[in-house]
Parts: C-alpha cells; structure tokens; sequence
C-alpha cells in the first residue's frame, strides 16, 4: 500500500473496528495471566486478525503486510493500541514487531525464510537478548559481559540475560554477544542446548506473552550461519532496531492511554458528585483537558519522529525525544485518568489500572528517560560547541 | 506511657529492629497473596508482634498499649510502616486502627468487650462499610443510599457496599446507614444473615487482609444496642474517625517510602553506568535529594497535623492538607524509587514495586486530593470573606 | 507566494539574518524603555525592514505581503520572535498583526484604504479595546459594560478599557461595544473626542510599543460608516480574530524562548563549576535535554494548529490548546534558561530574563491557561455525550 | 528575650501591625526605585522601625535587640517579611543581618565597635563581597581568584566581584579574599581607595537597598587588623554565616508569599466570571488550596531548620533542604498568584507582581537550587556507604 490516505483511512476504521467488536472482548478471558496472555488466547487472538486481514500490516507485501511507511505505522498502531490485547492479536507487539523489522532489513533470506516467515505470520513468538542482569549491559550497552567464542564453525555463546521479553515460549532469540572488541547477534532456537530459563520476573506490567524473563546462556552453540547478518555487526544492527523499535512502543502505548481517556471521560459524564457531572467539576474537567493536548502533543511527537525515520534518517536523538517525552506524557494521562475513575481506577474493572502499570514500565523499557536526556544533553552541546565555531 | 522521649525513642528502635529482623522476612512468604497476606500469615505475624510486645501500642493501657499521643504514634508507625506487613503484624493497619479509635472513643462498654477487646488483641480483624456503589455514598457522604429501618427493639440494613477493606475475613463491620435525615453506625458480626460478600475487587495495591470487598446487606437484623454509641450520630462520628485515620495512612505510608528511598540509594551506591556509580550520576543523585526533602516535609506535615490532634482539635482541614500533602510526596518518592531501580524497579524483586502501587492506591484512599482541594479551597474562601468583614 | 518549500526557506533564512544582524544589535538601545520600544525605535526598526523587505510578509500581495498560509507564517513568526524586537521591526506584533488580519477579514474597502494601509505598511500603530476592569469584560465576555448607542447618523460609545496593548501612540482602534443584546466594533482614531488614556500599566513585560493602557470611552462619537463590516457581529468578529491571533503569539515566543535556549546552551558550554562544564553536569544538561522537547513540541504544535486553520476551521479548540500547551512549555524553558544562567540569568546582561517575563504574561494574555481547559473540558464533555449517544 | 511564647506571640503581633499600619502604605512611595528602595526611603522607614521598638529585634540585648533563637526569629521575620519593605525597615534585610550575625560570631570587639553597631541601628548599611564574575568564586567558591596579599602591617587585594547586594552606598564590606591556600574575609570602609562601583545590574529585583553591583577592588589596602576575626578562616567563617543567612532568606520571603496568597484570596473572592465567584471556579480555588499547603510546609521547614540551628549544629544540609524546598514552594505559591488574579497579576497595581519577581532571584540567590541538590546527593551518597559498612 501507499500511503494513500483513503486506503490509509479505511485500514485505520477496520483497525478500530477489530479492536473494538473482536479484542476488546477478550480482555476480561481468564487467559490474561499476571506473566501476559497465555499462548492459548494469544493464537486465538491472531487467528482473528488473520480473519480480519489484520496481521502485521506494517510489513512488506512479501510478508503479507502492506509495506506502511512509519508515518502510516503511526495511525494503524495507535489504533491498535487501544486495548492491550491489539498488538499481541496483530503480531504487532515487542518484541516481535522490532525483531521482524530487523530481520528484514539484515537477515539473509535463508534466515528471513527459516524465521522471519513464521515470526511475521504469527506462528511462532521470538525474543531479543540483549539487556543482562546487574553489571553487564543495561542501559550502557558496552558493559555486555555475555561472550561468543568461535568454535569451529559454531560459535558458543555464554552469558546470562534478563528482562527478555517474550522469552518463555519463543520460537528463536537474537541473543548479542560480544566478539572480540565487537558484538554479534546469533539467531538461535529457543529450545537450543544450553539455553534455560532461569526465571520470569514478576513485573507491574502484564500485556507481553510469556512475561520478561531471565535466561541463562551455557555454552549456546549456534553454527556460524545463524550470525544474523554479518559478524561485528551487532552495535551497528542494535541502532538499525532501535529508534523505530522505540517508536512503536510510542504508538502501541498512545493507543492505550486514549482508551484509558475515553473511559475516564466516559466516567466524568455519568457519575455526580457534589450535586453536578464529575466532568463539570473544574478538577476534573480541567484533567480531561489535560489528556487533550497530552494526547495530541503524543501523537504530533509520533508522527514527527516517523517522518525522521520515513526520510531514511536513523532517527537516534529524534526518538529518544520522542520516547522520553510521549512516555512522560502518556503516564500523566494515565495517571489522571486513575485518579478520576477514584475507587474505579485502582481496581481492575476497567482496563486503566492495567494501563497505568503498563506504562509506567515503559517510562523504563527501551531507555530510562534518564539516559535519553543524558544522551540529548549530549547532543545540545556538540550542537552548540559546533555553532560557536561557526 | 507519657511521650517521655526517651520512653518513646526506646519503643521506636523496639519496632525498628522488629520489621528488620522479624517482619521483612516474611515478605518473601507465598502467602503474601494478590490480594492481601493471607490469615494465616497475618496470625503469625501478630503473634510474634506480641512476643516483641509491640501489638498496637497507640492503644490506652487497658487495651494493652501504651496510650500514646497523636505525635508518638507517628514515630511508631513510621517505623512500623518501614515494611508493608508492618502494620499488619503490629495489628495497626486499616481499617482496624481506624475502627478501635473509633470504637474506644464512641462505643458502649459492653460493646469494646465484645467488640473491641479482641480487636485490639488481633484475635479477629474489623470492616468499615461506609462506601457505596457509583450513584451511592462515595467522596460525597451525603449521597449514601444504605438504609436501616427500625423493627421492633431491631433495626433491618438494605444496601450496597463497595471497597470494604478487609470485608472478607472480618469478625465484624461497622455498617454506616441512613437512619432518616441522619445516618447511624452498627455494630454487625460479619456472618450476619444477609451480609455476603458479592467479590473481592482486584486492585493495584495488595497490603490489605481480605483484600478489598463489595458487600451486599440484604435485610440485616441488627438489635438496638448494636447500634455504635448513639442513633443518628453517624455523620459526627465519622468526623471522630476521619482526621486520625487520615494522617495514621500518612504515618505508616511514610515508612514505607522511607523502605523504597533506601533500597533505592543502596542500589544508587552499588551499581555503575557509563563509567560512575549512579548516584554520581546528577540524573539519580538530584531524585535521591528530592526524596530527602520529599520525606522530610512529610514528616514534618504528619507532626504537625499530630499535634494538631493532641491539642484537642479535630483536625478536620489540617488532615486535608496533610493528606494531599504527604499521599503526594511520597508517591513522588516512590515513582523515582521505580525510575533509580530501572528494570528491578517494575518488578518484585524489591518491594520498591509494591511501595508504588499502594502508595498510588493512596493517593485515593479516605478521599481522593481532589476532594480534599475542594475542601480547603472552600477553607480559603470562608476565612478570606471573615477578613473582609474583620 | 505559494507556501513553496523552497521560496519559504529562502524567506525564513532572510528573517534569520536580519534579526541577527541588523534587529538584535537594538536590543541594547535606551529607546527600549519600561512600557516597550519607542515610537522612534519602532520607526527605525521598521525602515529597517523595509529596507530588508520584510515587513508583514504574511499580508496579501496586495498590502505588500507573500500571502503565506498560516504554516508558513508560522515559520516566519518564530524567525521573526528571536528578538523580542523583531515583531516590532517587521510589523507583525500584538496586537497590529491581528488588526491585520481582522481588517482583512471583515472590514469594507474603504475601511481598508484609510484603517489598513497605514496599518499595514508600519505608517501607525493600532489597539484592541475589548478588555475591561474588573466587574466588565475580562475572560468572559458576556461581562461587557461598554455600551455604544445611536444618535442620529452616529453611534456614541461610553465605558472603560483596560490592559489595551499600544493604546498609546496608535493611530486607529477598534473598540468592542454591547449594542443591546449584541456587540459591535467600531473604528475610531484614537484622537477621537472622548477617548483618553488614564493611564500606562506598569507590566512585567516590556516588548509592546506604548505598553498596555487604561483608556477612558466618554462619550466617544464615531459615524455608522465607522462600525467595522456589519453591526452586531462583534462576538462573531472577535472569534475570527481569536484563534489566528493566539496562535501567532505562540510563534512570536517561540523564537524567543529558543533564543533563550541558545543564550543558556552557549552559557553552559563555555562555564565551569566544580571541575567541568555546567553542560556536563547533568543538573544542567537535562535541563537543556527538557528545553529541546518542549521547543519541538510547541513547534508541532503551533504548526498542527496552523494547518487547522488553513484548513477552513475557526480552530477555536485547537488554538486554546495550542495556546495553553505552547505557553506553559515555552514558559519552563525560559524558567530552565534563567535557572542555568544563574546571577546572570536573573539580570538584564541577556535578554532571557526579559524572555522570562514576558512568557510569564503571555501565559495570561489571549486568555489565561484556566479559561482554555475550561473550555476544553466542555468539549471533552459534549464529545464523550455524543459519543454516547452515537 | 527568651522565647517565651507570650512575650514572642506579642512581638509578632507588634511586627504584623507595623507592617500592616506603617510599612505598607510605603510600597506605593515613589522612592521605591528599580534598583531598591532609596536611601532616603530606608532611613524613614528604619526611623518608623525605631519609633515602634522593632529594628533587628533578633539581635542579642547589648546589640538593642531581644535576643532571639533561630526559632522565634523565624516568627518575627515572617511577619516581616509580608511587606518587602518590611525587612528593609527592620534592618533585617541582607546581606545585613547576615553580616551582623557574622560579625557577632567572628569581629574582634573593636571591630563591633566601629563596624557592627551602626550596622546594628540601622545608621549604616554593609556589603558582603564574596561573589565573582565568569570563571571566579560563583556557586563553587574554590575558584575564588580575588587574592590578598600582605604588605607590610597591611594587605593589598585585588579582584572583581559582582552581584555584590547593596554595595552602592554601603558603609563597609567583607571582602573575601584568596591568601595562599586559605580565604581571609577583610573588613574595609567602602569609600577605601581602590573599591569602585563598576555599574549596578539590572535585575529581575528590586527589593535590595543599592541594588547588586559590579565592584572592581584594584589594590585595596587594608590594615591587618581589618582582617575579619583570624586570617585563613575565610571558608569557616563562610560557613558560619551561610546557613542563617540562607534561612533568614527563607523566612522574610516566606512573608511575601502569604502576602500575595492573601492578595489573590481575596482578589478570587470578590471577583466572579461565568457567573460565580473565582473562588468558586476549581480552576481557582485549588490553586488556593495548593498554596495553603505550600506555606504550611514551607513555615514547617523553616521551623524545623530553626531548631536544628538552634541545637548548636551548623545546619549545612538542613538549610540546603530548606532553601530548595521553601525558594521553590514560595515560587510556586507566586506563580499562582499571578494567575489567580490574570492580568492584574503582571501589573503593578499589586505587590504580587514584584513578589514573583523577587522570589525568582530568590530560587538562584545563596545557590541554585542545583548546588544545593547536587551537595544533597552527596550526602545521601555518604550516608548510605556508611550504612552498608554498618
């Protein structure tokens, strides 16, 4: 597809549509589990989108998506986003949706065959292991302690990683590992020798399949054409995923926290208190204006960004501004949200309280605004050393 | 005991090592469960809260405590607050707390036999069934829709309740009806016929025994002298409830935030990023300075609003103030508590998690900020027109 | 001009370096005095831009402009807003530049030839006279007690302004006046009979030719031919002139509080404290870091909302939106700027704290932040009614 | 005076009521001059203070004050402080009151002699000369470059300082100045040969007498017993001075705020728009609640920082603390108050509008509030490395 705007127009209604009529539903299935929906209700959830004609629209048409722009990316994910069940229905969830893209744009065809294609139909789930427990690579990346020793022609991976997100239950992993001075990623089946899942991590959040994980890497042997694309390549590769990667987690989670307002407005205009509206008490009108222009401030700040990256840019400061600030701003909304649906919002009867904890663990996934402010920080003053040699 | 400050230093550092090295153990124990530690657990804590001789030291002598002001019990359940299951041991939590100061101030000496004594002990837990359904009694009392009709030498309660703390599992309630114009507090055993519990709430916050109820009361027959202290006196004995139960959320909360400060610190001085420890990175040090005096000016809120109490008063708008003022510093504590622990913080590998999520859930709980706002505007207003009549 | 990419680049960068070269050299002119520019600096400046041929390029060609869209002028505006003097240079400011556009809109050629060609060209100076003291017209409206009433071929107008932008020294205002149930605008010379200035305000600002007056309306005679397009539509006018006016504020202080931007960045890249450049102290990077995504957003936004009305739209929610987001977001970047710059941010050795007390009132200019989330939580109430309905 | 409760709730009273009958009919005195009250305007009002027997009442007795403790000083120049003449006419304004409590800890008796006792009835204003421009003593006082050195039974200094508050027209100043390793603080007659006024900042103030000068020292030669107390003691006596002197800021401003909370109070109570009361407006009337809290906690601090003074410790941290939290509370409780009463809050027909200015310079005078985060962190830092060794 183009992104012509009526065929965009129309993808987005069928979107909402889905959400609305198909996923939302599922949201009060006993299959939603404190580590994220099982397997069970996930396959019957992209089942669905395959029916609707929904599954990964995003990807190339070789894929089965309509090769979206990120710009186009935006409005189709919002709209998924709307229940926490979208994305994992469209296959269109972290880390799967990051994984597919790398894959295509780096993955050889042999690779793409044997584990794009079933990754992008939905068929298996994949993980991406990169962060590693205290005192190897978090958010400083050249900490990574996990190492790959050549072997032959294999190479063995040791380490041990955590918060690996979808881990349990994943058809492959891209693990990154250092090599030498560099790092590489390997693509290596999940029921691999030597791969085990030590752990899944109770987390505040639970919209991911299979949970975070943490995973020990004993002597993974992996033969040399699983190095996902070029060997040395990983650092390079971990860029090429990760602006968009961040900027998915934008769109999918603005998604959340409109809905997350409109049940809150919703609210406002059907319970009194104090003798009128909640909505016409100033206090909480003037929150529900305040999820207006955080809302519209978020998606500017998304589609911006998908511009960035529609122009070939890498994107790097331009997602980190956009991840710190839409994160940032979707917390509020959901913030205020619980704060106006009182009793209601601390309670899972609605899909806010789900949605306040979900976010507030994307404020830290993919970057603690912290290190995306320090890397900003950075960037003003290269900017503003270069401009004074003008 | 008299606020001697020796005697009361000497009790804190009693509590101090008593959740160190009694209590925090147990916060691993499986029956911590989603929606509240269980029975079992809660015995076992209380017993070994009076093997250290410290159940419910605020109470007066005869009740076995040591009849502690308002401003020394804030320094003990500070203290105790340092573990979520703090309270809970010391027999100190809501609504318990809340219910035998209410219940030593107000009921009929037979009724603190029957009702209050084992209360005290923590043989048996307690409920307060004031909140009402959306349409019922919520931030606003005077749309309460629970009715008690007087038949014979007895009184027959029809309603719905919702969020009754610790409903399931209590030996008895506090039923807040309407009697007439006025409304009246009785006194009700838990099994009761007609009181059933319909759910238990699922919420974000999991500190509570018995979770959070919604209670139906079909028909409750309750004899006259069930009634707490007088008929119609509802409404002001809510009043005698509110402010203290208030500010002790306040107390116990603080500690808790304290709990999450140090961890976080701890982690602060352990851990290194891009080439420091993170506390000498300006981006955590500057959120462990703002929890420094985030946390001071609630100690310093909860004090003065103590001795406001002590002085007599009933604390009405000052427990306002420190209500907003304090549910919302220590929610600022505990979000940058999460954000210093990055990935650990969103997950129950420390208590940081949890400190979180009650202490959003509090920001809620015995009146949204929005009410209380609304109140001390209304405050600002009555004392400014007298100024202009002075 | 066609908003042509190219041709709008070319203009934008003209603007650039006539603020730079040629306006902000006046900065550190005497003429710049407490209740703004000079008249004699105003002249000056804008031969200067006549000379540069940049006076008023958003006007139709036919008074001298480029017919920019409101994207494009947006553009230009922020250019011209690095100096607080550039909108005074290139005749663009508040509130001459919405008389502009009012007149344009609504006003019937012969008004045009005698009110709008000086106007256009810099030859006078304008005011607005819709603002009242206290007791009339202020945030609402509906408040005017200024009445205009008929004698004969003449209209006759009494009342009292206040707060009117340039009321000293223009040539020409129009004045807003209840005509029974209805208003109206009038065009009147300022040397009208009648008409005088009580008084200059003193402000926190200081950029706006003739500062903001008290003007006194007594008995103010003016002929029928004088009533701006049609009688009794002064509410309706007043919107047409609303949301473009607001919203070319936005762009005006934009460029003044990136211009703060660069003074603090430069600041923090050539000064040390503590054994390093205050840009690598986090403390003050991050601050830097949080200007460069407000500046994005409120240019997003400001560029979002000229694209509603160059859609047709009124954009009165979108503009108070815009209104609100960009003024408190360009507000904390001024506020970070005087912060970083410390002893010298809060002294006139840069024109940041100038910057800063300007955004400060700009905050309440055009309708304070309260009255827009008031509106907006009406629009959030009428959508989620309809909605419901749907 | 001891602090007598009685005794301290009269001497209050007397302040409120010299504030309220005397001083603030002064505000509107045209002496009241951008750069500071003139030094005829001073000398009258510190005449009044005389008259009502209350000029520096904090000072010890032999000094013609009550002897205050930091704790009942704090009730005293609260009350000040609700003009900002107050402190001007009280003699409590600094850097005076700091020097005086300086000179009371450090001056030889001669030296309070000849310098301390004009200062103390107010017959003389003094500097205190620490302060240097770009790439001296700011914020980090090692980079001090001022040097003395001796000559002969004199020592000769030379340096710049600037932001120097009320040099101009200040009988004497202390000059800190570089002697070897150590700083030596010199007590020198402003009329010294060498001391030149280089020009007075325009500052966002304008409550100080003398304004904040640039002052150039070119071979300052004073004899050595003008050295303040011992030589080498420069950075000890700094910190001597540097807490009380951080609080008594604090306290005054602390008055200014309640001030225009009062103002705005009112203002919102006699002004309606859209048909009600602003008070009336949530918008506004939890504007008013949030200062309530604001200047609670902010008078808690002080409060609390007093005592600690009190107690005989230096204070360092807890005064930092205070100083962020209260500079920051007050700034917060302005910025309200300008909004509350929108467009009379940036004029000058209120003191609000100069009370928002000056506690914006409050926010960066005695440190940035980062300094004072950045050495907060520190010792969180300390503290909990040493609880770990514990």
């Amino acid at each position: 597809m183009s992104d012509n705007n009526e065929q965009l127009g129309s993808l987005v209604a069928s979107v909402d549509a889905f959400i609305r009529d198909v996923v939302i539903p599922y949201e009060s299935d006993p299959r939603n589990e404190d580590h994220g929906p099982s397997e069970s209700l996930r396959r019957e959830l992209v089942e669905a989108a395959h029916t609707a004609g929904l599954v990964a629209p995003q990807l190339p048409e070789w894929l089965g998506g309509h090769g979206l722009s990120h710009r186009a990316t935006a409005a189709v994910f919002r709209a998924a986003g709307y229940s926490p069940l979208g994305p994992v229905a469209m296959n269109i969830m972290a880390p799967d949706e990051g994984n597919m893209h790398l894959l295509e744009k780096v993955a050889t065809s042999e690779q793409q065959e044997r584990f794009l294609k079933p990754l992008a139909s939905g068929a298996i789930r994949s993980a991406f292991l990169m962060t590693e427990p205290d005192g190897g690579a978090g958010s400083d990346p050249s900490m990574m302690s996990t190492i790959a020793e050549r072997d032959g022609d294999d190479w063995v991976i040791t380490g041990r990683k955590t918060f690996i997100t979808g881990g349990k239950g994943a058809g492959f992993g891209i693990i990154m590992a250092k090599t030498g001075e560099s790092a590489t990623m390997f693509l290596a089946d999940m029921d691999t020798p030597g791969i085990s899942i030590d752990r899944i991590l109770d987390t505040i959040d639970s919209s991911m399949p299979g949970g975070h994980a943490v995973i020990n890497l004993e002597g993974v042997r992996v033969p040399a054409d699983q190095i996902l694309g070029a060997a040395d390549e990983g650092f390079r590769y971990a860029q090429v995923r990760l602006a968009p990667a961040r900027l998915t987690h934008c769109m999918r989670w603005w998604g959340a926290a409109e809905r997350a307002h409109d049940i809150a407005a919703d609210y406002a205009c059907t319970r009194s208190a104090f003798g009128k509206l909640l909505a016409d008490h100033e206090g909480v009108g003037f929150m529900l204006a305040d999820n207006l222009m955080d809302l519209k401030q978020s998606e500017l700040m998304i589609d911006w960004c998908a511009d960035v990256l529609d122009s070939g840019a890498t994107g790097t400061p331009e997602s980190s501004m956009a991840k710190v600030a839409v994160s940032e701003a979707l917390f509020r909304v959901a913030d205020r949200c619980v704060q106006i649906l009182g009793g209601t919002g601390v309670s899972r009867d609605t899909v806010v309280e789900q949605v306040f904890r979900e976010i507030r663990a994307f404020r830290i996934y993919d970057g603690p605004s912290e290190v995306h402010r320090w890397s900003l920080a950075k960037k003003v003053k290269r900017e503003t050393l270069k401009a004074r040699q003008g």
